[in-house]
């Protein structure tokens, strides 16, 4: 009755960690700002909240294992909006990003194949490399460069006869960075040379700050057979909590393959369907809104961070995330500490440790990510709580 | 460039095969009796429907990774109904017992480790097994017996070295067999002799026609830490579309390591987890009435299948799926012959062939799945459409 070997290597965040000592926090009355999660604050759009409203069904029955036409065509228009042409058959609909991850993996990963991942990244991509059995090589980005893309000899490095994939997380969580046009056609090149399969995590193309059109996996000239792009509506609409997400593909073989995956688990969620459908009918000026509050945001978040002494971040380029570097000896013990010896006016702030995001031992050891998902308001209480936190904490270098 | 191997060997369904001939024939005006789904007519509670509409979120956020604790507390008191003591840690909510099921697999299973599972059995079991890398060892049961429990012995020859579990669905699907006291107390016996898991679906726990007390794993005593049950709110409320489902288990251990694979996909669908919550608010009368409903359509189905000549059926215990035998040359072409070539009075009947519920190729060629989810009067018409149809098929033996 022992575990399975993927169980006991699954790894379990510093942010799950420190959850229990934010818990115990606010029991006892202390508010904490929380920087260390994707939850935005904004509203999911109105339309979305009254498709609910308004349902007549009488049964809510299982939905097609690949979703709803009718929201998949809707999905159609939406990407040719960004020069993505794709038909409702390319496109497959998921409980979130998080099963498109899943599905792309289990379909062409096995066990011992090899994907490269700039690290550090999100750190769910580990835990379903492991569920697929499959390894991820990583390739450093740092907080000196703002993480930008490294040599593509860098890449060329890692690749092995057991590489299958690179995956790219564009705009990145967890470092706001965005690819440039060179750097994504350097990333096709190789894509193409070593024949491999590009996985690109675009579920923050809405989140770009920089004026510049965005550039898809699927511009890529060539690349119609290697791309496999990870999609959800979580953060564009702040609908987190609805589970839908899609895979799309022009690769028919990966695509029928998925569906094996999408058939086993009977259907996505359909409520979730039915909400991501309507808010696909909100006003433009919503994105416009959302966009310019993440602007200033951003702005006021970064500037306020490096003003405190000690403390940098590069400028994110894109989604709502940044990774600073503390003057401290360990940033997970400082959140620790933050969370249980600390407090200013009745407050202290939560952030989540870079380290769970690198795939190394001791990397990001002295950095944090901070999600700036706060009201400008909250988010200078939150830089003045980790100024002072930084002032006070014994641990400080 | 290629696709896992997983991806390759997994199954697709006979019924998936099916499905575009049904698609055809509905185009062309044909009206299709579907006996081939577990997709009820019977009404979702209003209660459940009535949650949706009153929803005053603003914020369609993520849920906690293991679902709401309001949700977990209303399952502890659901299960103490059925004289099973759990707290709400030890309720795991999942993205439909699909869900469950997977990850039952992924945390206990390893590449090439063994389950063993009477035969036939739900199809999309092969597909979590394929997905961990499982082996399914088989244990025969046949229409003959009506698909009671083999010997324990049976079961005692497949356990090898590589042995991790056991997996039971109870009431069974796609059988409709409902465990005896007995054959459940020798099953236990076998998991305790060699320290095996005991997973146990038990999704159908409402759909039981004898009478008799039901029994679920959870009241075999010494099975504590093996027992991991599999459930979901699908059949029980007719609500298959939410996706809510729950792994329960006592083994602190096995929910550690589910929790990480639960993190790593954030979290189960929200407004499925409303549903579901209110849902069990519905009056006693409500199950009530499904079942005697259930009860009804199960014993017209049965006679009638009997009456037909060269058709067998036993009679089913529990859920509301049966296997009955027909006087065909091949299950698979006789259900696609009446879905191309065959109508009586502008219908034909859709059946699931049950050859995709058993492990040997060639097993179950001249039985098919039927689920009784149409109400009486469709079920009469769709008996009619069968006995015409075997009369008229080419292939009848």
């Amino acid at each position: 009755m022992e575990l399975s070997e993927r169980a006991i290597k699954m790894p379990s965040s510093p942010i799950r960690r420190l959850a229990p000592y934010a818990d115990a926090a606010k029991r006892n009355g202390v508010h904490v700002y929380h920087l260390n999660i994707g939850q935005p604050d904004i509203k999911t759009p109105v339309e979305g909240l009254a498709a609910l409203r308004n349902i007549d069904r009488k049964i809510l029955e299982y939905s097609p294992s690949d979703g709803y036409l009718q929201l998949r065509t809707k999905m159609v228009n939406y990407y040719a909006g960004y020069g993505i042409y794709l038909s409702p058959d390319e496109i497959i609909i998921t409980a979130g990003g998080s099963e498109a991850v899943l599905f792309a993996f289990m379909t062409c990963l096995n066990p011992g194949d090899e994907i490269i991942i700039t690290d550090p990244f999100y750190a769910n991509y580990m835990a379903f490399a492991i569920s697929a059995g499959a390894v991820i090589k990583s390739v450093k980005t740092s907080i000196q460069d703002g993480f930008r893309l490294p040599s593509i000899e860098a890449f060329e490095k890692q690749i092995t006869p057991r590489t299958k994939a690179i995956l790219i997380c564009n705009p990145n969580n967890p470092t706001g960075y965005l690819y440039t046009r060179s750097e994504l056609e350097q990333l096709r090149d190789l894509v193409l040379k070593y024949n491999l399969f590009l996985f690109s995590d675009e579920v923050y193309r809405e989140f770009i700050y920089t004026g510049e059109p965005y550039i898809s996996a699927f511009h890529l000239k060539g690349l119609e057979e290697h791309v496999v792009l990870i999609d959800s509506v979580s953060k564009r609409y702040s609908e987190c909590g609805i589970r839908i997400g899609c895979l799309c593909t022009k690769n028919r073989k990966v695509r029928e393959a998925v569906m094996k995956f999408c058939q086993a688990r009977l259907s996505p969620p359909l409520l979730g369907q039915i909400v991501a459908e309507a808010s696909m009918d909100v006003d433009a000026s919503y994105l416009k809104e959302v966009h310019d509050e993440y602007v200033e945001r951003r702005n006021f978040l970064i500037e306020g961070l490096n003003r405190i002494p000690g403390v940098y971040s590069p400028m994110p380029m894109g989604a709502f995330y940044t990774i600073a570097s503390l003057p401290v000896d360990d940033a997970e013990k400082f959140c620790k500490w933050c969370l249980t010896e600390f407090r200013y006016r009745g407050a202290t702030v939560m952030m989540a440790p870079a380290s769970g995001f690198y795939t190394e031992p001791g990397e990001g050891r002295q950095e944090v990510r901070i999600a700036y998902v706060l009201n400008i308001e909250d988010l200078g209480k939150a830089l003045v709580c980790l100024e002072k936190a930084l002032k006070a904490y014994p641990g400080r270098i």
